[in-house]
């Protein structure tokens, strides 16, 4: 019952549009699928790496295409669906990767030519790393990814099967809602390590040396592309401004109750937050050292708020638990 | 040329005393472990799952014993300390793993009997998890551990021999230093992830369905327990102070440059900070989903940095790269 497109055309090849071709051809689901892109020099070593099976310019690429998967930065998506519009087949649907939606939810659809639909998909598989070297065909096995709802049912049903049989698991959004959601969960989190990163030149010479797991784990987004999140964050900066100041009190107010020196105060404090997180993500089992069931949480098996584990289930009694 | 001891005692079975009593046995660092309890109950599992020899009440645990591991909360060591002063050995040691150091390292040399000293340590191999469950024989494996100065050398020189008998690398630091770089390094990171913990009580209702990786490794620390860490926060709150605000006025400027809309600005203050991190600590090698250098890099394996990989070795360029 898979969708079966005769051309896949996935524009622009780094991190998200490498996993997305190697992806649909290790499963199958195109007779071919061509990468496009801006320099010759990245598609040689996509074919060459079994990523693409051809290619060329985006217009190229998308000559003849079934299946269209932008996977440039949101800031160039404008653009770059003006060059391909008159090159896109009548019936092809075209899809994202980008990780704000409601610009292009609002721009795309007046661009495409009659019977191209666009349907907006945001795969939560990022990494701080980026570039087709790191691609890989498993990267969206388990991830959340959502499709964004307004365009008919049936291309919206087509692209969803489509992330669904690239592994992910698909979760439907309007484009407002989503741009919320990700601001949280995604975006202010980028925020604070990027923000504790830049502080960071006020540390002390040597104090690197003491940092365990939990710096590591915490600064690691902080490693992402700067050109990349810098235009993720003012493209939703709407949707970013209030929770942003959420976390700015959030963080004025922990501050005070540590600031008092009453430990059952902080402690009071740091109870209502672990138990707001508990409620919005399950805490990880496993340690640091084995990460044995951190795998199948990052990908994305965490549980609905329903089902979160009590924080009391886990990690308790204080250590030392004598 | 391992130090032998006759005997080890661990006060408080929780994570980290479970772990040391469990890798000094399996290390054959003592001809007996004992376990100091204040439950007989934690005492009986421990004895049953190999993790001590036997054991009893703090006082009893001590009678005998060549090297003392405080293994309790920060704040109820003084009241240790003084429970068991008056039946420690002559020539014992006493050594911890407690997180902040300079309130122990004044008051604990001065509760206890001629010829028995105190050297202060912290390894950086907590976890959020916590309990007796919980303890590894490897935990310390490649984990850093700091080792306070200021007592007579021979006593550091052979409490230093068993941290890394027990698998940590040594970091030599006196008491300030220690809770100025561990403020940085890890109370501040905590602190954020648990501000945005408690700040995510105004998150839209389902937006945790779009958690992805990146979330769920920067709140992990959040999952920590809230009990154990008030107390570090408030007895750290001197040091803690100046980061803080620190990283508070990088938040402010990081907000005012998205408010900007100005992706380029926005991204060069992103760049600045990244670059300050990867000085500190060098990008996590491997993706969010196999994981496989994270984890030598978890276990303290970072390099100084002199030798810190520059940002743009790593995941560069931007996604796309074509």
């Amino acid at each position: 019952m898979k969708p079966c497109f005769d051309r896949i055309a996935v524009l622009g090849l780094g991190l998200l549009g490498g996993s997305v071709a190697l992806a649909s051809k290790q499963r199958g689901l195109a007779k071919c699928v061509a990468g496009g892109v801006r320099r010759p020099a990245a598609l040689e070593a996509a074919v060459a790496r079994g990523i693409v099976d051809e290619g060329g310019s985006f217009e190229d690429a998308v000559r003849g295409a079934n299946l269209v998967v932008l996977a440039t930065p949101v800031f160039a998506m404008v653009d770059l669906v003006r060059t391909i519009a008159p090159h896109l087949q009548e019936g092809a649907l075209v899809t994202d990767v980008g990780s704000v939606k409601a610009g292009v939810a609002e721009a795309l659809p007046g661009l495409l030519p009659r019977g191209v639909h666009y349907v907006g998909a945001h795969p939560m598989a990022g990494s701080h790393l980026s570039g087709l070297d790191h691609a890989r065909g498993d990267l969206f096995d388990g991830a959340p990814c959502v499709v964004i709802e307004g365009a008919p049912e049936a291309a919206r049903d087509r692209v969803s099967v489509f992330w669904t049989d690239l592994g992910a698991r698909v979760l439907p959004r309007d484009a407002a809602t989503h741009d919320g959601e990700v601001a949280w969960m995604s975006h202010i989190p980028h925020i604070l390590a990027f923000a504790f990163a830049g502080a960071l030149k006020a540390a002390p010479p040597g104090a690197d040396e003491v940092a365990g797991s939990g710096f590591h784990d915490f600064t690691r987004i902080a490693h992402s592309h700067p050109e990349l999140w810098g235009d993720i964050l003012t493209s939703n900066r709407k949707a970013i401004a209030a929770p942003l100041q959420s976390v700015a009190e959030s963080l004025a107010e922990l501050g005070r109750a540590i600031e008092t020196g009453d430990a059952e105060i902080v402690e009071r404090w740091l109870a209502q937050a672990r138990a707001a997180l508990s409620l919005a993500s399950p805490p990880p089992a496993g340690n640091d050292i084995t990460r044995r069931v951190r795998t199948a949480h990052s990908r994305g098996l965490n549980a609905s708020p329903g089902s979160a584990i009590s924080a009391a289930e886990v990690g308790d009694p204080i250590d030392p638990n004598e």
